[in-house]
């Protein structure tokens, strides 16, 4: 963890954001997998860590936010615990390490957070077990605490959250280095007759090798058309692409998160190198278009400008590409947005609501099919790291609806999309800094042009 | 998955041991890590999967026990969906696998489960979403639920569950034997200078290189001491034993749980030698006492009467080894049970009641130290599958408890005990399946004599 400085610091800003009331952080509980004693790993919230840097679970944090004092809620191990789960640093170990100024067993909670009625701010649950928890801890209705957490304490929190410190950045280039390293290897095991699950197995041993997993679920796939693809049954064959979306949790759970895009074969085809010089050329343009000021809506359609026009070359769309993206037909191909912030959360702060993160006053959500899914929109600042990940993906089954529904005629080419049912999908991405001037795109360089790739393959 | 007319057998025998009233079996959705959109990986409800094979979240199921109708609830993908996850098999694809009589959407679910009032039979829910859905559902509150789950049916749940059909061992065997892989991988691989890490980032790669998960979350530590523990941050050195704890979950989710313990050098010294022959004996004789109408809590007292017999030649307990059992003084070195139930969970059933699954009127739970963590105790019935997994360990601070509270001085040689303080922990497993004769242990063999597993060091 950070220096107790660091967490206090984030603490009294916080406290004095809000003003008044007493502010009640959660910290998570193990999260059952097939019964309660056989839990996922654990996890502790993303907030909650921001806050106090505390890594184990059965803890809540309250701040006054009058006078700033900070409260670590727990329970010491007891002998029985300690020949089930090993010693651990005591709670006032904890608290000192946080920078905590008092400790108080669990069951104190109750009556101190009630004592603050309803000038309570806790942050919206994720887990069912949070919800029950609070409504325990508050005596309130479980509907209540569903609609009853702090828009004035999200604020607060993605204010602090949304720029990162030096601190926090080197944590985050950790954690792309070795998701690049991660990628590497896969592309360089990469060959006919393989299994995805080979390679899905060289990301997971070469997190746990590092004592840390994956941020979140791996995506590697001869089927990059689909998004949020998490099987990995299929063989490998001659001719296909694999799509790889995986990064690594930093030991202080920062997340990484990058993607590439490769053949099974040693070499691209020069149709597969086409429509990747695409996507490659959209997604280095729009990181270079990345700076304080601009609105990431803007880059998103500034890539799907580059796509629409890329695709256009090849004879997968037509017309005026400022057109065919004001009217959302580039979405066909690239369904989703061109990023998000990146940090204690693959998708910062996703739990806050992603519009209160990603957008505002100025920025407005679209409804358009493709737009309606960008995370990010507003204005960049420095300090904000986000990801750049545009794709160009063939997807059989919103072709046909598409072209059943004859949607975007004028910019689709139909008839010529036939050849490219069986693509796949590319997407190429990297974790971007925004800094005073202008991006800097975290960790060592990860091969991406095509040159780099291959000759990947050359290497043993 | 099997056959539909396994399924709708056990659903068929469920419904005529409940005799009347509408089963529900909720299946589980996605669990939030650090928020919603980023869950662990999905693990279905075991029960769920029990009685329908069916492995998508957000599915539910009805029984009618008189009719012995069963209804699947559900949504289908939409075309947003598909391009997110993919396309999966239509509920009506999913109920016809599975042998349900119907399909209908979740929206309905709620007035056909109030519809039955209070001849509503479910069982007790293990994750916070299950509790806040079955409310939703049912229209009953929280508390209601938490408290009204149905005795009857955790009986012909547990009935049906405990004995495990050929083509369940079948399944539980091929679990066993990749954790035997794993196993022999780890103890292959282990030297001076690794870290626990390295050793267990061979167990998830193979787990991934299957497409499948590790049971439970992995036991791999130079302090085998502790029970349960996850860390895996130190460095081997020579003179340590490394103790794990891991079994592979097989494509349908059978769990196979497995330990061994290994000297970090080629060769156990003496002193590993004479405690670990000890443990090996208890195991092995224990195996040997598993049949047919045997209660396994007698078992567990063999097991710690050889135990307790052996730790007296070492020098470290003294007197009558009967009288020290029956007193509890051997749980200072052995302070758990000797084994549980396996099958769909590790612990199989355990969310169900560990009383339910593993006592019975004859066997009731003991309140002493050890004992009381015994999680099968009942009589032995021909397909039950359980663990065997006797353990000698030298805990630092029970010790020093003990020995303060001088507990049990007649049988404990505490100034002995001095030169085993870093001494760590010693655990042998195996998955044991009792026939109409005795029992049969599930799986190739896999190394466990001291020559067996020092051999593994010179195979390259």
């Amino acid at each position: 963890m950070f220096s107790a400085s660091t967490y206090q610091g984030r603490r009294s800003r916080l406290a004095s954001d809000l003003g008044n009331g007493l502010i009640l952080i959660s910290g998570n509980i193990d999260a059952a997998m097939n019964y309660r004693g056989n839990p996922y790993h654990f996890r502790q919230d993303s907030s909650f860590l921001y806050f106090s840097g505390l890594d184990n679970p059965g803890l809540a944090l309250t701040i006054d936010s009058g006078t700033g004092r900070s409260i670590l809620y727990g329970d010491d191990l007891t002998i029985e615990d300690i020949v089930w789960v090993g010693s651990q640093p005591t709670l006032a170990e904890q608290a000192k390490q946080a920078g905590l100024d008092e400790v108080r067993p669990m069951d104190r909670l109750s009556a101190d957070v009630q004592a603050a009625g309803d000038k309570l701010h806790f942050l919206p649950p994720y887990r069912g077990e949070t919800i029950l928890r609070l409504a325990t801890w508050t005596g309130r209705s479980v509907e209540a605490i569903q609609a009853g957490f702090s828009e004035g304490l999200i604020h607060a929190v993605v204010a602090q959250r949304s720029l990162k410190s030096q601190e926090e950045i080197d944590e985050m280039t950790w954690a792309v280095d070795l998701s690049g390293r991660m990628h590497v290897s896969v592309m360089r095991e990469a060959e006919e007759g393989l299994h995805e699950s080979d390679l899905a197995s060289l990301v997971t041993g070469m997190c746990e090798a590092e004592e840390v997993v994956p941020a979140y679920g791996i995506i590697l796939s001869k089927d990059g058309q689909t998004l949020h693809n998490h099987y990995h049954g299929n063989t490998l064959e001659s001719g296909q692409l694999v799509l790889g979306d995986f990064g690594a949790e930093s030991r202080m759970h920062y997340a990484g998160d990058i993607t590439r895009t490769f053949p099974v074969d040693r070499h691209f085809t020069n149709k597969q190198r086409e429509v990747y010089e695409v996507v490659l050329d959209a997604e280095i343009l729009a990181i270079e278009a990345c700076k304080p000021g601009v609105a990431y809506k803007d880059v998103h359609l500034h890539a799907a400008r580059i796509i629409a026009n890329g695709l256009k070359d090849i004879g997968l769309m037509k017309g005026d590409c400022h057109e065919a993206v004001a009217a959302g037909a580039h979405a066909l191909f690239f369904p989703h947005g061109l990023g998000h912030m990146i940090g204690l959360d693959v998708h910062d702060m996703e739990d806050l609501g992603e519009n209160h993160v990603g957008y505002s006053k100025d920025v407005q959500r679209s409804d358009q099919f493709g737009l309606a899914y960008l995370r990010l929109a507003r204005k960049l600042q420095p300090g904000f790291v986000l990801t750049v990940e545009p794709g160009i993906y063939f997807i059989p089954e919103l072709i046909d609806q598409w072209r059943a529904d004859k949607k975007h005629t004028d910019f689709i080419n139909y008839s010529a999309l036939e050849k490219y049912r069986n693509f796949g999908g590319i997407r190429i991405e990297d974790n971007v800094l925004i800094t005073e001037k202008g991006y800097q795109i975290l960790g060592d360089p990860i091969p991406k042009t095509v040159a780099e790739i291959e000759a990947l393959r050359y290497i043993v």
